[in-house]
């Protein structure tokens, strides 16, 4: 659906986030060398990103922070509120049910899903914890833009699935496989991904290169 | 450190475990082209990534399973059991250290850190959470493999530094800043970039495009 590279995408939250810490110290302008120089690129990679989104800096200027910022909020869609549900209530559900940040990019958490009896019917947060089973229904009662996956990964593909037919946005995948569906927006995270870099990068070091 | 491209040093460890799952279904040999059909890639560049490996498939043949995931278990250094310390036992920290299966890949979680008096002296899952006062003197009696930070944003960078000068190895950032430091391998997880990501593609849709 998206004329822009993954990899320009991907960088653009960083862009988002470095301007929302310079307008919160009251930086008015910045140039594509001094952007380049905080998120280490040059400066053409900058301007290259950003005329994707027509946030054409001026000669002798740069760009206006709080602009360039808002360009940013619109691209990502973060100026609408999104409908999040997470499905599956142990440690890393329950991490980000309470990790309130999400809420202030935008990010709306309506409710929690489980299969254990002895959370059914407690709160997160002030978020009520549903009975699995009523996961279909309330996907097609409510808009449901993202779906966070924190279950078992034996059950994630067909979690994704049932989701995807009840009409969701999209999938925000922890368990520890790969998800896989058509037609709809799938993000896996792997964490120990990112752990095994380290140690991949570690054991360079020890070897004394790779 | 590494003469490996970065790009081909991310897939490592998605073909560790795709591996490591056709392993576990018994299955003994496998093809580029069935790599690539299950990874989503070209045979080619399954061959491409795995010959700076020296995983050299054979004509007619393929791979050996088993065989070149221990090759991929070397070259990540998930075959040395690596030590991990926890700074901030909030709801990040205390879900992966709740999070088992870290361990299975070798990585050791020996203690955690935090400053709230309530907290030291408990234990998550056996494992002991120390003063934050304590965390040089820890790093300097113990080899630190690995520091993850799950710890507010503006605290991040200075215990960064301090865990390097005190002899850490790595940091593993998911304080909501980018820790920048030289002479230590850094991995910055921000959760929120892959939700703008999300986001993006969502409005990318709505718009009919981008």
């Amino acid at each position: 659906m998206s004329r822009i590279p993954e990899a320009v995408m991907r960088r653009l939250p960083r862009y988002y986030r470095h301007l929302d810490s310079l307008e919160k110290k009251d930086i008015i302008r910045v140039s594509s060398k001094q952007l380049g120089e905080s998120l280490r690129m040059t400066a053409s990679q900058i301007r290259h990103d950003l005329n994707f989104f027509g946030g054409f800096g001026q000669q002798g200027y740069g760009y206006n922070v709080t602009e360039l910022k808002q360009k940013l909020v619109h691209i990502l869609g973060i100026d609408i509120i999104r409908n999040v549900i997470i499905v599956g209530a142990g440690n890393i559900g329950n991490a980000l049910a309470r990790y309130g940040s999400f809420e202030n990019e935008g990010f709306k958490l309506l409710a929690i899903f489980d299969n254990d009896e002895k959370l059914i019917g407690t709160k997160i947060r002030n978020i009520l914890i549903h009975d699995s089973e009523e996961l279909v229904q309330y996907i097609k009662d409510n808009k449901i833009d993202i779906v966070v996956l924190t279950i078992p990964g034996k059950f994630a593909q067909q979690i994704a699935y049932i989701s995807q037919q009840a009409g969701a946005g999209a999938i925000w995948n922890f368990a520890p496989v790969d998800v896989t569906l058509e037609g709809i927006e799938v993000e896996n995270i792997h964490l120990t991904d990112s752990l095994m870099t380290l140690s991949f990068r570690l054991a360079c070091e020890e070897k004394g290169g790779c």
